[in-house]
């Protein structure tokens, strides 16, 4: 069987690709080094993905490794910092570790990945046990400049990159939680299914909206838990329109379904940003989105904290547990499960 | 059932310490954001912990939490860096993610560890599955200062602190794979326990040896195989007397045992430095030993790569799968397994 430093030689260790985000000291000693640029914050973030709660067991390797980096780029992107380092750590179960052909296209993903958005891995473990990626990323921002979710303003408007619900739908499909017409199967589910596997973080709008956007956070776990991140932070609430919304054609002409409007509300895993910004800044947040080629949406404005609609306050004998109000068809809608909570 | 962030807001953060070590922002953000200081490298660097493989599924919670810190901090003193910050990425499977007793002693042991050493925990990640914990290590070392292992001169004396092989012998009475006579087993075992279980990482030896030592490592997979990193990245071979090493008083009259020469040479989980240095700085290192009150032995020297001993060339038929020779009572020993590989 392949030894532990073998494996790590083979699968993880790439040639050093001599750019900006180069450590001085990467894989092989007790500790990588790096310097941090003057002026610069480092920024730090940790993500675990387990086999069975982060992905689906027979999920293709390639996707695994893409999908553990991608998770902790975009936690980068939605500080509006330049991601530049990586540590891995890997449990490995023995069958997996025996396994090359595993190994490689794992590696081959988190490597495509890297690449793309120009990460150098400095560091890592690889150990025995049932399948577990932990990923810490580094990166660096102006000092003051970060993005973060306790700035947001009353009167913001409230932006989503992208489109929202297709991983979660995709994963309902596959999971067998949703049936859905076989004609559109074929069709529309090659198009979901790569935004649950291999996610792309927006590294580029997150840099874009620094000095821009008021807040920021990139939407893992739904966009009713996550805008909620940024609402409880900066103590304000929200009115958002369900219909205005960046969602698939499939999801709108089905959007009075309670998973569909579950999926866009609270799937999780879209891994699009969510931000907020004044409304003086409409037109260069628009202009960012042609410039990126990249959809980006206003779904609604913040509000004091004690702000309550007055439709929603004759909603007698209904509570709504969250400070984001959700109107649609002109009427407030009721959620009773605002998001993936993964002790929940 | 506790959700996800009220188990993180209960257990994993603290009252922000005000200290040097003091991140700009901590936990609650996309991204921890911190400053490293000028003229100051960032060292990074990443350990797994998995149940059954590191720890026994038995163990106390507070041990767990303090050994998953204190083997990252290990590194950092490897280093010879002043540790600083840690995410830590934790799975817990759902009966540990309810028991609140489990959680508050996990805690306890690893934050008892982060105010020793003064660590600020700036992030995190929690999940369900098999019990895992994942810590990324960050600290600083001024440029060029830094420990490495691809330091080490021919002709420099080899030395370990603390004691080799208390932990690798209490975790095989542990397991009964080692039985050990009464009268012994009560005195002892309170002895070698904490090596096990509650490691001391020798932060300030790492700090008293920049400048002064060649190189560094610290003994996480026994003498035989992290002193073989060290010659192996230095291009060296080195010869060590197996009486020399500093062993506790029970390993010294039962060093004729295989299974006693096994724990001490290759037994693991020590979290001692081993550090080469000039013959110059003899006296130099013994003074830190005083003034740390930590023993600190010379246990042999570095020789060029092709230096064979002659003792050795005339073992026919033997070889030595590595470039460490070792003597006891004065002929060569050979020995089959280098060191604890996690898929040997």
């Amino acid at each position: 069987m392949t030894s532990e430093f073998d494996l790590i030689k083979q699968h993880f260790i790439r040639p050093h690709r001599h750019t900006a985000s180069s450590a001085d000291l990467g894989i092989g000693d007790d500790a990588a080094l790096m310097h941090v640029s003057n002026g610069m914050q480092l920024a730090v973030s940790t993500d675990m993905l387990v086999a069975g709660t982060h992905f689906l067991p027979d999920c293709a390797a390639y996707d695994i490794g893409w999908k553990a980096l991608a998770v902790n780029i975009s936690d980068m992107a939605a500080m509006g910092a330049q991601a530049k380092w990586a540590t891995m750590a890997i449990a490995l179960p023995t069958q997996l570790a025996k396994n090359q052909a595993w190994l490689s296209e794992f590696s081959a993903g988190f490597f495509a990945c890297a690449h793309q958005f120009c990460i150098d891995l400095i560091g890592g473990d690889t150990t025995r046990g049932p399948l577990n990626i932990s990923i810490t990323i580094m990166g660096e921002v102006p000092i003051g400049a970060a993005l973060r979710r306790d700035g947001a303003k009353a009167g913001d408007d409230i932006w989503v990159s992208g489109s929202l619900g297709d991983a979660a739908l995709a994963l309902a499909i596959m999971q067998k939680r949703y049936t859905i017409n076989n004609h559109w199967l074929e069709d529309e589910l090659s198009k979901w299914l790569p935004s649950l596997n291999r996610p792309q973080p927006r590294v580029a709008l997150g840099l874009a909206l620094r000095g821009l956007a008021h807040s920021c956070i990139d939407i893992s776990d739904g966009l009713l838990a996550d805008l909620g991140h940024i609402l409880a932070a900066s103590h304000l609430s929200a009115t958002i329109q369900l219909e205005q919304l960046p969602i698939s054609f499939y999801n709108k002409i089905h959007l009075h379904e309670l998973p569909i409007q579950h999926c866009v509300l609270a799937g999780g895993d879209d891994y699009e940003l969510c931000f907020t910004a004044p409304k003086s800044a409409h037109n260069a947040v628009n202009a960012i989105g042609k410039i990126q080629n990249l959809s980006l949406t206003c779904i609604g404005q913040t509000s004091a904290l004690n702000f309550v609609h007055d439709a929603v306050k004759n909603e007698a004998g209904k509570s709504i547990d969250s400070n984001v109000h959700i109107f649609y068809k002109n009427k407030p809608l009721m959620m009773t499960n605002k998001g993936f909570n993964h002790f929940g």
